[in-house]
Parts: structure tokens; sequence; C-alpha cells
């Protein structure tokens, strides 16, 4: 089982994320795209990843906006696989002109 | 451009739908699958509909949960898109064996 | 790694499916829905299973066609992966009221 | 309704595509991505592009492969539709590393 790292592990390699404001321990991220169809050829990508590791986000979409909150529910806090996923996450949406 | 019939009226045909608990006038249901996989062909089928119809769910998903909230921008309220697109949502939903 | 079973054996179980009509060991399946939103859930949730199995269908579309052909490229023929797959397709095919 | 322009006229603009070699008028491209992420990524924001043109590829997948034709079954052949379509899936498949 992945062991917790915590958030602010997480982040020293997930420069782009931030902490999530609330009490738990999660990193989150607001991706926005140039349109739905380029969000959704990020999430359909996510998707197939996500399902492959067995480790699912927790995501928000409306159009072209994407907000991601990551973190381990079995460690109860944020473990490398929230690492893999995000880095992932971050090259997939950077191929699609994700706008910082 | 869609009028606003307001969430009560929509109510009326989406009987399993609820209003949004928000200061703004927007209806909502959470959908739960048995697992991702269910819920991921649930919301790709309705990906396809909301672009189609050029009017999109604010939607969360994390796992086999879907929870949607419906709303037209452009009226400020709900709309007969959403009471479509809704009532779409159900239909596919019941194909996929969701669990009310 | 899986072991080539064949074509027939595979069929004994995935009763609905045929062996492909060329010179390699392979089953195949036409499946029809009713428009193309059900055809791309179809495929949406068999690519989350694909991708977790690391086993994937050779498959065509067209609108609300999906034409099959499984096989194990590894294995040089059909194993108990295609049958897995096969059978998963089977069920949320059935969901998704796919015509026979 | 789209007027038929003819698969020549067509590849004038979409140079990286060819004539289909069969007795039709239909241009036809091979894409190769790096994996089925990629690949799927590509044929999900083609999809939602697909269905709101209410103009459908013939597709076929396997693993990082996507080979696409592209014709219109109304006008019996090449129209602006399929340069309309081909372009969107040139420009999304560049942004996801296609292999040329």
């Amino acid at each position: 089982m992945a062991e917790k790292i915590g958030a602010d592990a997480a982040l020293e390699k997930l420069t782009s994320w931030e902490k999530l404001d609330e009490d738990r321990d999660a990193i989150c991220k607001a991706f926005k795209f140039s349109d739905f169809k380029s969000a959704w050829a990020f999430m359909s990508g996510t998707a197939l990843k996500a399902e492959q590791m067995d480790h699912h986000p927790e995501w928000f979409n409306v159009y072209n906006r994407v907000d991601v909150v990551l973190t381990t529910h079995d460690a109860d806090g944020v473990t490398e696989l929230d690492v893999t996923l995000g880095s992932f996450m971050d090259n997939l949406a950077a191929q699609l002109g994700v706008q910082e």
C-alpha cells in the first residue's frame, strides 16, 4: 500500500499544485482549457491512467475548466500515487494547451 | 435563446432531481454507479449530448459517483435545455445500472 | 503470460461471437447501437477495461456500429484475456441497448 | 447539404491525407501515437467534434494506432465537412504528439 508522504512533500515535485484549503491532507489544481473538447480529451486520457492505477481523482468540470483534488483515501493523505497521477495530468494538459 | 422556466417547473418533469441548495436557480442530482467504468461510460455519452446541445453540465466525479448541477447561465436559471439534458442523463444512467 | 486456448474454446463461452474469417486465430463480433452516443459510451467503458487489463481490442467504428476483433498478440491466438474482455463488452453492450 | 468537392480538392488542404484506395471517393490517414492513452484522448476529443457536426468518421483503432477514413455518405463523396473534421483531427493529433 502507498504510504502517506503528505501534501508538502508532493508539492516539491508538483510545483504548480497547491495544498487543499480543507481539513484533510490533499493537493489541488485548477486546469483551464480553450474549450470543452480539449478539457474532455484531457479527462479521457486521465481516466485511463486513473483506472490503470486504480487511483481516481476527485474532479469537477464545467465546460473548459477541470478542478482536481488528489489524495489517497487508504493512506489518509497524499502519497506517491498522487504525485504520479498529478504528473501525468500536468503532462497531458500541457500537450492540450492548458492555460496557466 | 432558451427562456428561464425555473427549478420548480423543471422538477415537475425531472422528478428524481432536486433544487440546488444555493442562492441560484439550479437543479441537481447525485448519480451512483457500480464502479468507475460505468460512471465513465455515463459521462462519455453525456459529454456528446452536452457538446451537441452546446449546453454543459457542472459535474463532480470521484470513482463511481457523479454529482450533477444543471442551470442555464445565459438565462440566469433553469430552462428547457436543462430538462432535456437531465432527461438524457436519467435515461443513460438507468441503462448503466445507476443505484437509486 | 496468457496461454493460447484458441477461438473454438473461447466461443464456447462467448456464444454470440464468431471466428474471424482470416488466417489467424481470433474472434469477432459486430455491435450495433441506436446511435453514436450509445456506441461511444460502450467504447469509453471498454477503453478503461482494456487499459486496466493492458489488453486492447482491434475495433472499427462508424456512427452506431462497433466491429470488434479480439486476439492476444503475445500468444499468437485467443486466450482467456479475450474471453474476459469479450464478456465485459457483451455485458456493457446489453446495458446500452445493443441491437442483436 | 454539403456538396461533393472530391478527394483531390480536399487533399489540397489536408496535405498529409491520402486518397482511399477503394472504389469510392474518400480520404484516409493513419495516426500513430505513443500509447493507447494518447490515442484515446485523440479519439475522445474528436468524438465530440463529430457529434457536434453530425458527421462521423470511419475509424479503426488498435492500441496506439487510429486509421481514419472520411467521406460524406449523403453526398456520395468528400465534402467540406470532411476537410473540417480532418483539419480538427490533424490539430488535435499534433497536440498529442502524433508520430508522423
